[in-house]
């Protein structure tokens, strides 16, 4: 039988390599929505290729000259945030592929929960903001989160089949991104374009460069900590350059876990997809031999403070991770526009975080205060760092 | 709830290890009945520490003399195959643990097996001989195998919550043993002491040298064959020289889950005779940042034939593995003895495959007399090869 999707955020990354795995596998899928934020060229594009009931786009003008260049298509077109939610709710809908980049993820994924919707969840920044408020969410309307991020989908698949009370870590592996083997007073002349050149995964520019400053792994331990419900003190990462190990569970008795594969993002999209089931995917076979070596380093705070940040804000909880999160998206956004150097990123952060007086976040009113109050803060601590 | 074991083989290597575990978990555990070939003395020891119902030793005399040491004891002690048996089979019993070392394993556990006892099962040969007949008595008995050995114990963990249809290969760790450095022309010359010394495990003499020729891997992918299913063609062998990834599961979406840990055989054991739940060991904890690399190699079928020896007796089937087994076992011995060299252990074995026309290996009684012949063809060859 079929499985009906929508996809929020069909135009980036994990978006199209989404679509890939449902064109491969049309008896096992069917597209019924999509969403993007702006790009009407990509979606028209999509529209055609998977003939969605709805789509839905951010932008209000994209949306608007779509909805002329579509006129002869079979789909409804709608726009805004009022139209995202409206198509991460659709009825006939049973999982909602919630691949939006950055905070913009968060509301239509809880009205795709609150609709009790099976989310595969791609948007970090859900879990990073809102943990506790999702969980409750999931809890009362009986549905269920499958974890795509790699490192998520890692521990999902390494605790599949053993018991949660014998968990003693989680073990987050991380390439160390692009600029793991820089000084630290290198850091400050990195280019944005050096800074996107990771070693092993093809991504967007916002989780590139959370990949350089690592701020990627301190994001992944907040949501690996509400996905798991783990405490922070026995979540750990584990610098390994070859991005093949994904992540580890590691249990009482000394035994660990993991989950190991090619960095190839239809993997870990595919199992949160077609779960329990796998699919046959005929990627290319890891082959450990012809590797040769995995390598394994500490993380370095030092050089990459961000970790130190997010288990900052990890403990601190309430608004903080919010904060964490849009203060880092608006500062990597300042890095990208060379308004501010690579290494002031955390520095930005940090000053921004500093100045917060956290609040429960058990509303999502709180919490979308919170990002809005990080993000104007972040523009002030931003022009105190301004490069020219 | 106590669970009441039975232990084969209880001074041996894992026979120790057990006990060991059992000790520092009184509440979870009780040993009914013991049993071992020769070494009254560490029985007696055994005994008083453990105060089991019944004991057994292989060895008549031995049995005699521990009967006259243990009068004062409220301990039954019995010998002999028969002895073995009925320990093995006692009606307080719960799980059989199997450790008893070589073919000798294989009667006692079938009898464990019958009389519907869960088996934990460290003796590899039960399945190598007699795999097929196994499987069709656990089938028949309702009862359940709990691999022991840790490769097959990584398998195991590693396809725990996972779909059998889904794997696509069981990746075999091998150490590679104390040789696998040494050039194919040195290989002659290697002492028993040398073989001896493996650089991961400490183990039995038996095993340490099977580890040395790499036939334990030929034996633990025929048990592996049997243990999970899966037919030769998907299992593989991979020298991991450093024993941390303990083996893997390879399914058809590229994914790999791996089992990972320091080598300790306390691990799997535990969780044999724990499962479902897991122990809190206090065992070392995996620092792989400490460790700094985990190295992977192609098997070398030109310095260890023996492993393709295994291949062959895997493929086919019949009473073919029983006579590799234990002509393996008879090769083993003349080399422990002086008798042959290193290198001829191999060749010895391939002849006496070589001399043997197999038969269906659905009965005990065609297998042992398998086992039979080979040993007495094996004695045959070995003179033809020995070196003084």
């Amino acid at each position: 039988m079929q499985k009906s999707i929508v996809l929020l955020g069909s135009t980036g990354s994990i978006g199209c390599n989404t679509l890939d795995i449902v064109e491969k596998f049309p008896q096992d899928f069917q597209v019924v929505g999509l969403t993007a934020g702006s790009n009407g060229v990509k979606l028209k594009e999509q529209i055609e290729r998977f003939r969605p009931r709805v789509v839905a786009l951010l932008d209000q003008r994209a949306a608007y000259q779509l909805q002329k260049e579509c006129r002869h298509l079979p789909v409804e077109i709608l726009s805004g945030v009022e139209g995202l939610k409206a198509v991460a709710t659709l009825p006939e809908c049973q999982m909602v592929v919630s691949a939006i980049v950055g905070a913009a993820g968060l509301v239509p994924t809880i009205s795709a929960i609150r609709s009790k919707k099976e989310i595969a969840l791609a948007n970090k920044e859900t879990m990073v903001m809102a943990g506790e408020l999702v969980n409750q969410e999931v809890k009362e309307h009986k549905t269920k989160i499958l974890p795509v991020d790699s490192e998520h989908s890692a521990i999902f698949q390494s605790l599949e089949g053993h018991r949660k009370e014998d968990v003693s870590r989680l073990i987050l592996t991380a390439s160390g991104g692009p600029l793991w083997d820089l000084p630290k007073n290198a850091q400050a002349q990195v280019t944005p374009e050096e800074a996107l050149n990771h070693p092993n995964w093809k991504m967007g520019a916002k989780i590139s460069i959370d990949s350089a400053t690592m701020m990627n792994k301190g994001l992944e331990m907040i949501e690996a900590k509400w996905l798991f419900d783990v405490p922070p003190d026995k979540i750990e990462i584990l610098v390994h350059r070859q991005s093949i190990i994904h992540s580890m569970v590691e249990f009482i008795d000394g035994s660990t876990i993991a989950q190991l594969g090619l960095p190839d993002m239809r993997g870990p999209i595919a199992y949160a997809l077609h779960y329990p089931k796998r699919l046959s995917l005929n990627l290319p076979k890891l082959d450990l031999a012809a590797m040769g070596q995995l390598t394994f380093f500490k993380p370095d705070p030092e050089r990459f403070p961000c970790v130190d940040l997010a288990y900052e804000a990890m403990a601190g909880a309430g608004t903080l991770p919010a904060v964490l999160n849009a203060s880092n998206e608006e500062a990597v956004g300042a890095f990208l526009n060379n308004r501010i150097s690579f290494s002031s990123i955390s520095a930005v952060i940090q000053k921004t975080m500093g100045a917060h007086n956290p609040k429960k976040a058990d509303n999502i009113d709180e919490i979308l205060l919170a990002d809005q109050w990080a993000r104007e803060e972040t523009a002030r601590v931003v022009k105190s760092h301004q490069l020219h």
